[in-house]
């Protein structure tokens, strides 16, 4: 669970609402709210094949709960595999295979218990690894353009509200109101792009980017653990992905 | 046939009708919407090739229709063809090669059944992909340019209203609706940069990648068809391209 | 000549001149056109070179006329030669090579009768190809830029306008004509970058890519040629490069 | 210690306090403040892990104090190191490589005492400085993203005093003055993007490109020294990565 | 001694001073110039590391004079220098190297005397190519940021101005000239950015891309020289990299 996604977007709306104090209900305008929420997602299916417009909100929920496994623990797995290996052979680990969550790794390992070239799982583990990334590189995308299309929806929605106003200004009272009307679409496709789309689109990329490491060190850590290599000698390659302070051998 | 698109066009573009509502008429002004999209068509003129130029509509029209085999399809093909040539041989291909409908992928096989070197099929499917690949990106970036080109001609419209508005400044109550009218050409660039030409981009950009995908399908395949690897193994390596909900193998 | 280039350019400023109507007189102002058109020249002297800045011009007109060789063409002069070199050998080239009008194309064969490596022959091919595409990149970049100088001249001159018009408000009625003037600079600006620059750098990039496809094909054939492939198997090759519906054998 | 970040700092807001002047009083606004200094932060939350987002001003720091080698003394150490082993072999550095502050060249050092292959000390040692690069590279992103987010926050809260303003114009003395707090979210934002974040972002590059240019510098020589190359050689080389008149050859 | 910056520059100011006209007191403000142009520098210390901060006005004096080897030039040379080997053997380059201003050159010639292996040749003068490069585009990367920094400080002189100017509405014949004070920020940021920062940017850019291409034909040279290949095959590659009305064989 990603508290903090949660937490700042309660933090940012929050002080909006705050700022707006009691004058909060001329921020509230159904048919303004509609034409940008409503045309954001118009435009979405316009700009994105019907699979992937549906998907989105499965990947907003990314962005609030989405469990990678720790660098350190994952080396901590390939090491201790990489032991057994030395002590048993290879087949050893198949009574492991199955306690393995992580299903990049379990796909890894299994080629390699079917006595698979090495070169052969490289091949497949690197292509997969490819296209995870670029699945998940689809999710980012569509957020970023979702922080496009908003604004572009307010802007729209304002210059119809200026429009309408400027065709009436016999009564001078009403100009501000009118105004201000015209404006909410502007300020609602602001708080959709920048309090959410644009910066879940970069917490998906962060995402992305943590998993591929991930991806890389078991990816590193088969290719050594088929071709025998010495345990601490895989560790210490393996260990380098990490910053310093997440370091941990396993063998002190 | 995509119907997102056309689904999302009426959506957004019902929205903002809703949004006017009974001013709709103040909304059009044939000049300033001939010198949106009249301008609009010059300037592309300008910037593409002729024969570009008048691809465009056909070009807008795959964003409607536009039929890419299914990945999972491809591979089960591919498995069912390697299947076929391990037991009768290559030259079995023969009687198949006319039934299928993938042009990409009947060249390879043709290539393959007149016997030329897996190293030479790989590189000229591999150019035909990247040309191929090329083109799409053309109609894409196109639309991209039609999307800022709009906008552009919106803003001289309305420069042009605002000049015009500014010499006559004696009639105080003529002002709101020279200024609403100087407001509509900047209307119709948003909306058709914002609402059709962007996302249509985005649309193009997101089914050329999904057919460049089918397209490594099919070189990988071929590929591995050539040299006779086990059907088992070519079907793993295939599987790989697509998202893990849509892997189905033919051996189960 | 690129009859697309000048009919674009027509109807979109015909366009804005029928929108200006009769008030054509008050949007031309002779100081203000100076500012941005002197500004922009002046700019593009501090951005480049002399010698390139002094190139401008030239620039502009390949994008009225501008003659690439069609790919179709030649891919059927390059199968020909083939044939000749299988029938006649390398040197029969000799008479053939001073009616060719394409000077990449002569370079390669008079290599090739001058019987130099293959690899040297390609290595200096493609470092050609490569230049010319730099040289070509850059006069697209020149345009480019002067798509953003003309723009920021024209805003420098509507400071410099409203300025002038804020220090002097004793006078109403002189506001708005003051300001309309300030605004004539931002719409030359306007103009220039959106009708004239910006979309001639597409054009320049468009042809670009169009003349390396065509260096493409020509070094892919001269080293086909060289190393004496069979001429189906090169036009099959060659064939590739072009869309589906352009492709026509010379063998049938 | 990087006395130019604090120095511009100082020199930047000092001037524009000085540009207010006595009208200071009006320019502190702690609710507008709080919108936009608060808002910023619950963005920063929502796009990136709350790791990193804690880690904002650690990062921060870093624009102020950062010591880097400089890339001379790293030569003249390499040199060093490498007569050394030419003189007492390998083994020689063990002594030395407790004296070696910079991790990434004891590390190297010490797989090189220990016996490693070559190509293994170079894989282990290009992976380590792509990973640190990552890792410096993701905190100029995060600097680079609050300079979008601070002025996107300073807009909203602009907008909703703009609102506020506009359904509120009964007395026109205060639309001056509401105007004018409106402002104050966007003069915030302005000011936390232009002087403090988006310019710290680019500190943060240039950082990591000096200690990027060191590592390497710290790779090539240990390449070097492994393989036994002569010291003179290996400085000629190393002293190519320099400025002409930062060389200094050990051997004057 | 490149006259067109400075030609430029006279041309754009003179424009813009002569579409100021009498008005020109009006346009000189030492507090607003003060605080873009001492906030500009200020933002330049935070964003650079001190030294590079310092370096700014040497590097803005290269877009005034820069002398660069013509291409045509350079081949001359070492066509001539290739003949000199050729009769007299590489040994005979001794005398020669010391008249030879480029450093580069001389540099690659001094390391083929002291009978250095070709592909260290090639190893150092590449790497020493890239690092010039690398600090070239510094150079220009910084021009680039001042032209960022100099707009954003005129638009915060002019929130300044705005918020003090719509503090004190009460006497309606002051608010012309307050605006058109805290527009004159802006008008100063746009000058140093459009007319100086960002078209220096680009002149540097063009002058790294026209010495790296001189360093690329120095050393395909003396590649070619150290392996002693014909002094025309190696004329004919190099003449390859001049535009085809820049190529004078030295054999005519």
């Amino acid at each position: 669970m990603d508290i903090a996604t949660l937490l700042g977007i309660i933090v940012a709306f929050g002080l909006v609402i705050f700022a707006i104090g009691s004058g909060i209900s001329s921020f509230i305008d159904p048919p303004s709210l509609m034409i940008v929420v409503g045309g954001t997602v118009g435009v979405l299916l316009v700009g994105y094949p019907l699979k992937n417009a549906l998907g989105v909100i499965g990947v907003a929920l990314k962005t609030f709960m989405y469990k990678v496994d720790t660098g350190a623990d994952v080396i901590a797995k390939l090491v201790e595999l990489a032991q057994t290996v030395r002590k048993d052979g290879i087949l050893a680990l198949e009574s492991e295979v199955k306690n393995i969550d992580n299903a990049f790794m379990a796909k890894g390992l299994q080629m390699a218990i079917d006595g698979q070239e090495p070169n052969v799982i490289e091949e497949i583990l690197y292509m997969e690894m490819d296209k995870i990334a670029e699945r998940h590189s689809r999710g980012a995308d569509m957020f970023t353009s979702l922080g496009t299309y908003a604004p572009s929806m307010g802007m729209i929605g304002t210059l119809v509200g200026l429009v309408l106003m400027l065709q009436n200004m016999s009564d001078p009272s009403s100009i501000g109101p009118s105004m201000s009307i015209a404006l909410l679409t502007t300020f609602y496709g602001a708080l959709i792009a920048n309090i959410l789309c644009l910066p879940m689109a970069g917490k998906l990329k962060t995402r992305s980017k943590e998993e591929l490491l991930i991806h890389e060190i078991i990816l590193v850590g088969i290719q050594s653990l088929v071709v025998g290599e010495n345990p601490r000698i895989m560790e210490q390659k393996l260990l380098g992905y990490l910053p310093p302070k997440e370091r941990k051998s396993s063998f002190e």
